[in-house]
């Protein structure tokens, strides 16, 4: 597993940038999905379990940013999809060309590649992320139950650039105060073509319906 | 309860005037405490527990940072403290002339304010809010038991710029896997001198160790 930095990019117009990556990754049939959400929310535990549930239909790779450690990527690596660790010198959000050179360095942009789905696996933060595209096809977002069902009110932002939310660690429901349907109104006012899934990676719950609206995302990409 | 909007402030050198802010503070008998962690890691909880325990000897004042929403200024209120909610305009830190705004706001600068403690609710984010001075004497952070005990490995800085490091939600210890032992040991290799409490608001597990950690701290500052 390699480890690499990568800095903010000089990159002037960095909308225009996402818009030829997307192309790029288009014309390589890689669906690229921008997953983000608040440190600890589960996304390494959510992906883990989606690469062991989809491996033996897709080639995954994921590009794992985080401001330090490389704990992810050896956990990815661990479920058998190709991974690599993108250190950002601080910076609280990736954008196309940090993006770009994980996406490289991971050998997705390679001639003979055969990766179909990429997650950029963003760096864990509800803020600054919803502000950059990283030339993702899809926005995907993370809500655990564990940080209470308020988060709609206060990161709007998040909520109103992610194409599909999945509400993590369900099986601690009976355990925190967290109103599942509340939190959907709340979603829903913010993001009306959202979609929602409610899943446990722990005990598979709800995994089955999200597993098939990525295959359907993926069939309506190709 | 008053809702203000702050922006950037306009002041070039943040750290000067943060200092300027301490003395201002100090000469008031105020001390003032900048409370950091992610979003959901129950912060407010904790905070309304603190207040609950020690409204009968402090007068305690709280600046509630978020993007968006109100409904923390709102909980801090019905628990017998002044409160002031201050909107960021999507800025995912606090920094010195923000604060200021707010504690002018609540009341905590006027002539005649009595309050002794203020607390700073910084935006929930585990990265940009350790990089900006408040004006704060103290800056303590969160950490819950279900973010997992990986996060000094990702998020230094904080764990660095931080003298109080509360894990909170130890009530759920049973539930997740987060060892403490282990966590304690990473943070403490990033921060020999940090200070560390386990606690629960909801059951009141180690409340009153944190509790006289702070009236230390008063003591110390006057």
């Amino acid at each position: 597993m390699k480890v690499i930095e990568v800095k903010k990019s000089v990159t002037l117009d960095n909308d225009e940038d996402a818009r030829v990556l997307q192309e790029e990754l288009k014309s390589k049939g890689v669906f690229l999905i921008n997953l983000m959400s608040a440190p600890g929310s589960g996304k390494t535990t959510l992906l883990s379990k989606l690469i062991t549930d989809m491996n033996d239909k897709h080639k995954i790779a994921v590009v794992e940013a985080d401001i330090d450690a490389d704990v992810d990527a050896a956990k990815i690596e661990s479920v058998g999809a190709t991974s690599i660790q993108v250190h950002t010198d601080g910076m609280c959000h990736m954008d196309t060309g940090m993006t770009r050179t994980g996406l490289y360095e991971a050998g997705v942009l390679d001639e003979e590649s055969s990766i179909d789905i990429a997650f950029l696996e963003n760096v864990g933060n509800l803020i600054c992320p919803a502000e950059f595209a990283t030339g993702a096809h899809h926005n995907m977002m993370i809500l655990s139950v564990p940080e209470g069902d308020d988060k709609p009110l206060k990161y709007p932002l998040m909520f109103r650039e992610s194409k599909t939310l999945v509400i993590t660690k369900a099986d601690t429901l009976s355990y925190f105060t967290f109103d599942v349907d509340k939190c959907i109104k709340r979603v829903k006012e913010l993001n009306p073509d959202i979609e929602i899934f409610v899943v446990s990676a722990k005990t598979g719950e709800g995994m089955s319906e999200l597993e098939s609206h990525l295959e359907t995302l993926l069939k309506n990409f190709l």
